[in-house]
């Protein structure tokens, strides 16, 4: 029972009915008709207590290099020959196949997108892809899995960041996260906005500085060797002087650990070094903080950082510093004191965005070309879930900045449409029929259009985007964000809208869809 | 900003404490020192509104694939060596690095486990490594990485089998898992009792049947290009006659779908081939259900399937199931018959494990070996949060059967303990002091030790088991699993045991540990 990996993750890491659709446009002539695909999602992620009111987009920068470096390899064409009908019968054709390996890679599919790291919302297509429809229809699974988990984790992540409002946030999740999809959801994180990763393998790749202190294991084997924690610690700032951290809840925070540290730490003073902190991971944590604060700032280490972990996630955090704000003062302590000297350890609920798990981003085709050439066919799908009605067409996205130079709305529009600043703009819900307004103006004071073309002639336009530049997108978006928009729970809802070619479109599809139902 | 696969999969695939802690031990000469760690999980995944009362455990083949096969390149020394403190000196010494260059691999560990795919408990050791202390340590994040997700997803999979009441259940969640982790749920679903998977890479390497249909952007097709539903279902037909299973609501379920269905499935007929039947993604799928039923039972359909899908997880499931048995009878439908042809395509719930997406275990140090020949050490951790502490000492892991033959507990004894079926047995709740209670002889009629040796000498005992030998596990363990603690909503309590010899080892311990902190 083994995983061989060109299996597991090559061309046919996709699902069993990509393959069967992609043969029956073969046999039907039609796999080669250009297909247009949108990639969007419907909600926010919802996390029970508290919903986010954006999300970052994470994700793409992995999936282009994957579809620049994957092509269908003999072993897979084998291994889908092999499969066997419940008639007992070849399931897919030696024809198909042979056409599968001749031309089984997504070469010939180009890709518009949203850059990676920017805001994005609900229900406006962040990627748009194009290209021949059986090779756009098998890459679908893997288009929306590399990029439905970083987009749901670097948006937990962005969360997380905010409510620590300057202290730093470390990725801890490896342990915890989904075997190697941990991976993707460390770069996930650091995109949305944590400043450091214990993942020593991804934080090398992305050129970051693996962070991290020592386990309860270590101090408990120097107890278990009847040395005690004081020797652990002794040890620790040995091999570590100049970046001393020490773990304090083993045998009891504030009776050993603390005590215990600071005897350290006065030692490495006397020796010419500056201890950096300790980390609390069990226990009443906002208490601990507080009490932890006090003993260091009367031993003199008001400037080591107090770091905490164990189950943190944004709402866990808001109430440590609501916990500290009111505690703070009975120990003769100043609240911002206390906060802004903490460090936030995040493991498991970042990298299982604890609360809604998985991102419901979907993949739906648009459009197709006509016989006539330049010409498009759009395409719907008419649900029993109303909300689940992608916009058809091909299209462009914009984003439009009111004066006070805050993004006020996405619209949609169609390819052919060029939105303008300085003008009226009237827009519609995509999804509530009738409900109309219109941007004045002076709300419309810069627009932008948000996708570039992302990946042509079978490699990324921008292969190789360091992080920082990905960062550097989510912190500029969120500055431009209003606050109601971030607020941690029940945010403001953002206006995505669709112009009236849009909207018209819309309307004269679904009517003519409905004419061809059967009891119309 | 590339993910070279050398870099992020293979030794450093940890957390960066792990090698801070290596180094120390290599400075203090400890670091091989043999030692044991212990796998194990706190509490079952609860899911708010219904909780696990058993886990299924799994991920063990592919991570002792991994420890088998992996060891530190050049590559990733350097790397080490690269990293800085933050006083610029070199974080990681020369000599640590060479160490490590020529030792780093996990060929000299030992690992004694509960088999892939058993029923496991809250609390007890599921997985136990011993071996030099530095490698133990290191290879620890992997570990927990390897376990964690695959026992959480099989936990859940092993859950919505159970609701399907021996319905067929398809994992269909790659587009929405983590990854290429989602390749890790896939395997997990499998070995927790899914009967087959939309993932085409996954399949072939387990040797199983990949499953699927078709989506909506193939009927949408043929509705832009103006030939509508009833052609898109025929050229389905056409290329699968034996395997016909259509989705019906990409226009309208039952005024579109069902009766352009039954066309087909006429035409099917006539030619000599059986449907196999339709698929609904949207709406309220229990009634649709039934409705369909009726109209299909009126065509003479009735043995073909309903795969349901759209956000399916174990409480939707007993929920369709609840409202069937209440609308069928309108609709002169036996329930039983109607729940009876149900198939169950499980996407995004199952892959994340949605309600509790992540699976707290910990690796924890339980003992070292003294520098006197044959004798151990015990270790332990007094955390400001009493459930944290592990169960110290090098053990054994026993399961009781009662007289019905169901197993009753999970009894955790010291290595030197041999529990006998037929005599009375004293067991103590490892948490809560003082409470005791005895399984008496007549209820311990059977006695199972549940850990054998897994890995040795470099590489898994028993590698390749086929994916039916770890099913059939869990098939075999839940027979003999009381419904009680089965029940999906506040199932009860499975009790795990330590013997007095447990007991006594860990309060000797508390106490000794007590008298080292510095106030005591």
């Amino acid at each position: 029972m083994t995983h061989p990996d060109d299996l597991t993750t090559g061309f046919l890491f996709t699902d069993q009915y990509q393959l069967s659709m992609a043969q029956l446009y073969w046999r039907q002539g039609l796999h080669d008709t250009v297909a247009q695909f949108d990639y969007f999602f419907r909600r926010y992620p919802d996390y029970g207590e508290h919903q986010a009111g954006y999300a970052i987009t994470a994700g793409l920068g992995t999936l282009l290099e994957w579809m620049a470096t994957t092509r269908v390899s003999s072993d897979e064409i084998e291994a889908l020959r092999s499969q066997q009908t419940a008639g007992g019968t070849q399931r897919f054709d030696d024809g198909f196949l042979e056409w599968l390996a001749e031309f089984g890679s997504f070469d010939s599919l180009k890709v518009r997108a949203v850059p990676e790291g920017r805001v994005v919302h609900a229900t406006e297509p962040i990627a748009i892809v194009e290209g021949p429809l059986a090779l756009a229809q098998i890459v679908e699974t893997s288009f929306l899995n590399h990029l439905n988990y970083p987009t749901l984790i670097a948006t937990k992540a962005s969360r997380i960041v905010e409510q620590a409002r300057g202290g730093q946030v470390l990725e801890f999740g490896l342990r915890r996260g989904p075997n190697s999809g941990a991976n993707a959801g460390t770069r996930a994180s650091l995109i949305g906005g944590a400043d450091g990763s214990s993942n020593v393998g991804v934080s090398h790749a992305l050129g970051a500085d693996p962070k991290g202190t020592h386990a309860h294991s270590m101090v408990q084997l120097f107890i278990a060797r009847g040395e005690g924690e004081l020797a652990a610690f002794r040890a620790y700032a040995d091999a570590n002087p100049d970046e001393c951290l020490l773990l304090v809840d083993t045998i009891d925070t504030l009776g050993s650990g603390i005590p215990n540290a600071i005897t350290v730490f006065e030692e490495l003073r006397q020796s010419g070094h500056q201890p950096l902190g300790i980390r609390l991971d069990s226990g009443d944590l906002a208490h601990l903080a507080v009490r932890s604060a006090r003993m260091l700032d009367d031993a003199g280490f008001d400037d080591v950082s107090i770091v905490l972990s164990s189950d943190l996630d944004e709402l866990a955090m808001w109430q440590i510093r609501e916990q500290i704000h009111q505690e703070a003062p009975a120990y003769d302590l100043e609240p911002a004191a206390v906060v802004g000297r903490l460090v936030y350890g995040v493991g498991s609920r970042l990298i299982s965005s604890h609360g809604d798990p998985s991102l419901g981003g979907v993949f739906k085709l648009v459009g197709i070309a006509s016989e006539m050439p330049g010409e498009w066919l759009p395409a719907i799908k008419i649900s029993d879930t109303p909300a689940k009605m992608p916009i058809p067409g091909r299209k462009r996205l914009w984003r439009v900045y009111d004066r006070r130079g805050l993004a006020t709305a996405d619209v949609v529009s169609l390819e052919t449409e060029t939105l303008q600043s300085g003008v009226d703009l009237v827009v519609h819900d995509p999804h509530r029929p009738g409900v109309s307004r219109t941007i004045a103006a002076v709300n419309n004071a810069e627009i932008e259009e948000l996708h570039t073309v992302v990946f042509d002639d079978g490699r990324p336009t921008d292969a190789g985007e360091p992080l920082v530049v990905l960062r550097g997108r989510r912190d500029s978006d969120l500055q431009r964000l209003d606050v109601g928009v971030r607020r941690l729970v029940n945010p403001h809802r953002y206006h995505v809208s669709v112009t009236t070619a849009v909207r018209d479109l819309q309307n004269a599809l679904i009517a003519s869809v409905r004419d061809q139902a059967p009891d119309a």
